[in-house]
């Protein structure tokens, strides 16, 4: 499936999109956000909003209906709280896309537009939800209004197939061990980042630490850290800073000469270093997200291996009823 | 000021309103979520989003203009980011409220329309912004569309003055003492809440606990919970969970059920046992967090006098430049 058809039918089919809702749960949530605040940021009549698959069922927006877009991910293709979202889209008339990995499950079943993506460290950015997902808020964006940026955005997750390469050879040289080490010597720690990233400081917390690992810790947005949480900053308590490559990183700039002051426990890691310099400057907010996934996946592995836990292994997630 | 003739000069003015902008930092940003989040649920034609300010101005979106409305606030008046979105939204065209404690803050001198409102415990629920919010944005959409619920609001906020005093004392009698004790036993809690009331889980942990108390602490959407964040949970991990009373209770009753079973340290904050059942059901989603601030601050206050630490009290705040 291509990004520019999937738009074009939809829009042929409804006439125009009038709002898109981005609704997952979890990790698959995270990869749909920066495509909200890109659709958000970007457009002059499109709404745009996200949720958790539950609570879009609870809320059930009045707006939604047959001039609406439902951008759905469900990795398993199995999550009950997708399907009943799905469900409620389709009962009101909205265009359903259905992202999972899986084209045998429950999902691919449904009357929805099902793109089954294939999964793993080498399949090319623009094919997993991370990259597709802002590739279809652009492409919405361009086909009713015009975007001036699709083509960096195109030419971006292109370039991200060499940049991850590296960078994860990188943060495996320089940062991971010090990361596991301090895993180590601390009961939790501080995530800090912002903008679009921000989806990947949540999720390197609740999905790559949390439930992974096990690991307690907590996740900050740079802009807001000054406006509360940073009067818990002191020597000792560990933060790990993702300093993002695009104009949100004045936030992260600052919240850095913050942190390097007032604690001696801080890893930063900048998406600059990691070869984020080679996408083009407007299609970086949307990337940086892609990057800093990359690296929490090699984060966790390399705690994982120093703790002796397996990131792959669970005690709840569909062990036990919940 | 009253929400009805603001709006209603605000519409006469503009002809009509497409997109509301809730802009603000930590708590004053916090208080305006829940009326963000009535807007997008209820509006067939208003977009609504929120922003810490910082990222408002980062960025600004394309849409904002002479139909737009950005509802502001700085409890200061003087906050850098505020008022610089201010300034933008004002340079845009767009209609700028701004709530405010101070009359003679930065802000009041500022081209827009300044809402003083005044400070502390007794004050009414309607006359500060976790009220005046939720007002603006329902009268904004009876005004342009009709809502069904307006009159529940108005007399849900008036309840909420009866509904206080007596969960003050309640909380204290029965869960204080021991948030305070369980504190002192653990390096590190989880609060956990959902729907309009995630506001007050959010602002638990960053204003009251990691502002005021220095206390380490994290906070989860009760529907995210089941996607990553609950393979943390075991014995002697510490939770404090939010019930809410509103149609968003699912998602923390099932969190309750879970969390029942897989921690022996968890603290339950239950709305309706705490007067909310006075309050019209269709108004709770948005006055639960009314109760459950007021209730964050009597339980900062209780840990305070356990740890000998005045919630008042900033070490960088106002002190140290950042």
């Amino acid at each position: 499936m291509k990004p520019f058809n999937l738009v074009k039918d939809i829009i042929a089919e409804r006439g125009s999109i009038e709002e898109v809702y981005w609704v997952a749960c979890g990790g698959s949530l995270i990869d749909l956000l920066p495509a909200h605040m890109l659709l958000e940021r970007e457009s002059r009549r499109i709404a745009s909003s996200a949720y958790t698959a539950r609570e879009f069922c609870i809320t059930a927006p009045k707006r939604l209906g047959e001039h609406s877009l439902v951008v759905a991910c469900s990795h398993s293709g199995n999550t009950p709280e997708v399907l009943d979202a799905c469900a409620l889209a389709h009962e009101r008339g909205a265009a359903v896309v259905a992202l999972t990995d899986d084209a045998d499950s429950k999902i691919a079943r449904e009357p929805l537009i099902c793109w089954v993506y294939p999964w793993g460290a080498d399949v090319p950015a623009g094919e997993v939800p991370s990259g597709i997902a802002p590739l279809i808020a652009a492409e919405l964006l361009d086909q009713q209004e015009g975007y001036a940026d699709l083509a960096d955005l195109y030419q971006g997750v292109a370039v991200m197939d060499d940049v991850l390469p590296a960078a994860r050879a990188k943060v495996n040289a320089e940062l991971a061990g010090r990361f596991a080490a301090l895993c180590r010597e601390h009961p939790f720690l501080y995530i800090v980042g912002s903008g679009p990233n921000f989806c990947q400081t949540y999720g390197f917390a609740i999905c790559s630490l949390m439930e992974m690992q096990w690991q307690n810790c907590c996740y900050i947005h740079s802009g807001e850290y000054f406006h509360g949480p940073f009067e818990v900053t002191e020597p000792g308590v560990f933060y790990f800073l993702q300093m993002g490559s695009s104009e949100f990183r004045a936030m992260d700039e600052r919240a850095r000469a913050f942190l390097e002051e007032h604690t001696d426990t801080l890893i930063v890691l900048d998406a600059l270093d990691y070869g984020m310099d080679k996408v083009p400057a407007s299609a970086r907010a949307y990337l940086d997200p892609v990057l800093f996934y990359a690296m929490n996946v090699e984060l966790r592995a390399a705690r994982g291996k120093v703790f002796d836990h397996d990131p792959d292994y669970r005690r709840y997630m569909g062990v036990v009823p919940y």
